[in-house]
């Protein structure tokens, strides 16, 4: 059953060639005519091509330098103990931000936005969009610092407790922006709660308070949900891909179509499309705007997550580190503040609620915490078991309740002495919880069912949003 | 004469502690009536301040972290070996950045710059400053792509021939912006040149080039000018200083003062002042807002500087790495353009030109270059003495002819055969060039020779500016 490490994945370079002239494509369409209605939208997606490229060829090309400046460790789950290049989630964030700096003339020059109000169909605005661009900068800001943060936690292997408040100081730039911008601080409130609080409930600073714990949220959350090949930067793919389908919802449509929201429980009857009738962004330029925001950030990110899973794939050849879940969940975060849909947002990150709510007993220090709470790996067999935290001495009246009430949802399996005393416990992971559900099964098998858990957490937050949602919230949704 | 290393820096709490009130003083001064006429200016004092002492503290406390994270190396012109922790730019550029993003709300929030209307002497604006917002965005990306671009080179140790176009990559931002804003690309054409081209040039794409040739410079000026304790950070902090007391001259002042500059051989008789008049920028908002700018860039530049050249100062206890030489360079650059005084600024770089253009032989290959170009250390007399570059085979025709112009000049020494042919030359650094002519010296001499040497360039850079521009240059400076 052992394998020996494989050689570096091939990369077909007929394959990248031919995506030369597609990606150019996109890039030059929005300068012919007849120009499109949203054409800085088909130059991202021209960017985007070849941010898959660069990422899918510098991936390996880098990978030996970074074993020469020690950033390289051992496949824990393998039988190989050949060093794997760290850390090159670095390279995917330079290259995503790269590609996202040489984007700005593209998305806010006049040669775009003047050409575009000469197509009277589109949204847009023909005077020069400052308030947006200082809004883009501030991301581009806030991304970069949360690579710099991520990298440097790679090199100095920062401790745990310290790196919770990283994600803080990346939010800072968003929210120094946000508040010299005279950013809305208000929130829509449920309809049942209204009669209580009105329909919009200005938080004030509660609301940047908000606006960092999402940054945290969604950076550590990717991050302790780590440890097998391409769980990182499977995640991180299916939730840009979930929000683009979002935004997409938002974008005008030249063709009419009909969401059957009133399977999903809600009331009303929604039909929309018809030629460039602004699909469920019903005509406002500002919802338009901010879904398209959104797309800027999230198609190269696509891009990068996918060129860098090919690499990263069961057996892996090399390892995002920390860097790839600051800078994917830092994107995240970026797009759920600044495009004011962060409550959908966070439905898309379902599994990594469950997965934290999970583990708080052990981040917390409730239950035992090993420094590693992968799943075990069993070489002879090439299978992995749910690893396991001992109790060096025997846990609290509230450690064993909690543990029991987990065991009784079959979220845990415990050890337990004769005497009644709980010896061992599985790691409180979503990883372990699998392995405990589905019996042991090899790495590439659990990946595998981590981004079907991932897919099935998005279909179930998209009945919610648009259909669910209609109960608590009427259309008004700033 | 040998020394044992010395023990880190002590740090005095007593000073620090006494800093905290003045620092807050400045920060809070610009809520208290009577409101000051620049507001902002008194919060970028405080934050500087603060800045002092926590790069005062940091470096050396985080120093054994540097060292455990292989970044360390010993000091070439010392007797003892010790492992001295490197790459301490880091932490500065770092306390430097965070700096600035925490002061955007203070430069572009309403609250200061709404309450700053009511004193009707100071120059103000009253709408949101967005365009603004995005040139200091965009200058604060540039800086922390170049820190990134500094710490990767420490980490990775890229090649010199690789590392040149770095400075271009994080000058993107600034040239994005630039564009997408619509900047300026005119220059003021000197008046002997006028009946050719007229008063104003539009330089199109070639002012763009500039730019970043200039962003360029500025970083890898600095950074080939190394090697002796405490030379990367001196240059900085004195370059530094030049530019604050040229942005002084233009900022509103509540005394008149009058520059001599008849002294220096202009026609004008040049007097300004009197209360609240606009400086030297006669009244004019724009060059104030300007200056401004490039004070809030350099005033806690100067304050990280100070705090570091403390630990670095000779025998240093601390290396800065490449990544303090980019991210200084890189905020030189960054006022250079934004705030338009870039051929100002290139007259405070009279020593880094005389070096660099020194240096051209050996960095263009027409004569042999050693990895190290630092002067040879003598540990019996604790002397440093020119180092050589030799020449394995005899020097082209072109090498031997420029050599020999320079030793003329007495910029090199010459080890010549009797047979006429040139086997040894002195490197072609400003640093041997001192002990060519000044004689050996210990290394703190030398570092103290190359500090007057850059303040002697500032004094004549202004007589320059303020004197002899006006032969070639009228009023009319856009």
């Amino acid at each position: 059953m052992a394998s020996s490490q494989p050689p570096p994945r091939p990369i077909s370079s007929t394959l990248l060639l031919a995506l030369v002239p597609i990606a150019s494509w996109f890039i030059v369409r929005p300068f012919l005519d007849p120009i499109p209605s949203l054409p800085a939208l088909y130059t991202s997606i021209g960017f985007s091509i070849f941010t898959f490229m660069a990422t899918l060829y510098l991936v390996p090309a880098l990978g030996p330098t970074f074993v020469k400046a020690h950033l390289s460790g051992r496949d824990l789950l393998k039988v190989y103990a050949t060093q794997i290049p760290e850390s090159l989630g670095l390279v995917c964030a330079s290259v995503y931000i790269l590609a996202l700096i040489l984007f700005i003339p593209f998305a806010f020059s006049d040669s775009l936005t003047i050409r575009s109000t000469r197509t009277p169909e589109g949204i847009f605005v023909s005077e020069f969009p400052h308030s947006r661009l200082s809004v883009y900068l501030s991301s581009l800001l806030s991304l970069l610092i949360a690579t710099i943060l991520g990298f440097l936690d790679d090199v100095f292997d920062i401790r745990w407790r310290h790196k919770l408040p990283i994600p803080i100081i990346a939010s800072i730039p968003l929210l120094m922006v946000y508040y010299a911008e005279r950013g809305n601080t208000h929130i829509v409130v449920p309809l049942p709660l209204r009669f209580l609080l009105g329909s919009l409930l200005n938080l004030g600073p509660l609301y940047y308070l908000y606006m960092s714990l999402l940054s945290t949220f969604a950076t550590n959350s990717i991050n302790i949900l780590a440890g097998i090949n391409g769980s990182e930067v499977s995640q991180a793919l299916i939730i840009a891909i979930s929000v683009i389908l979002n935004d997409l919802l938002y974008l005008p449509w030249p063709i009419g179509f009909h969401l059957p929201v009133h399977l999903l429980g809600s009331n009303a009857e929604v039909e929309f499309g018809g030629v460039w009738s602004a699909g469920m962004a019903y005509g406002s330029k500002e919802l338009v705007e901010r879904h398209l925001f959104s797309l800027y950030f999230m198609l190269p990110l696509v891009a990068v997550c996918s060129g860098f899973m090919y690499h990263n794939w069961y057996p892996a050849r090399v390892f995002p580190g920390d860097t790839l879940c600051y800078v994917t969940g830092m994107a995240f975060a970026v797009v759920g503040i600044q495009a004011h849909f962060s409550k959908t947002l966070l439905l898309f990150f379902l599994p990594q609620i469950f997965n934290f709510v999970l583990s708080c007993p052990q981040l917390f220090g409730l239950v035992p915490c090993p420094r590693h709470r992968v799943p075990r790996f069993d070489a002879d067999t090439n299978l992995l078991h749910p690893s396991k935290a001992i109790f060096m001495k025997p846990p609290s009246k509230l450690a064993a309740t909690v543990l029991r009430i987990l065991s009784i949802f079959k979220l845990v399996v415990l050890t337990v002495h004769p005497s009644g005393v709980i010896l061992e416990t599985t790691n409180l992971t979503i990883l372990n919880f699998f392995l405990v559900r589905l019996g042991p099964m090899n790495e590439k098998r659990l990946v595998q069912v981590l981004m079907c858990c991932q897919i099935g957490g998005s279909v179930l937050a998209f009945s919610v949003r648009y259909g669910l949602a209609g109960l608590v919230y009427d259309g008004d949704r700033r």
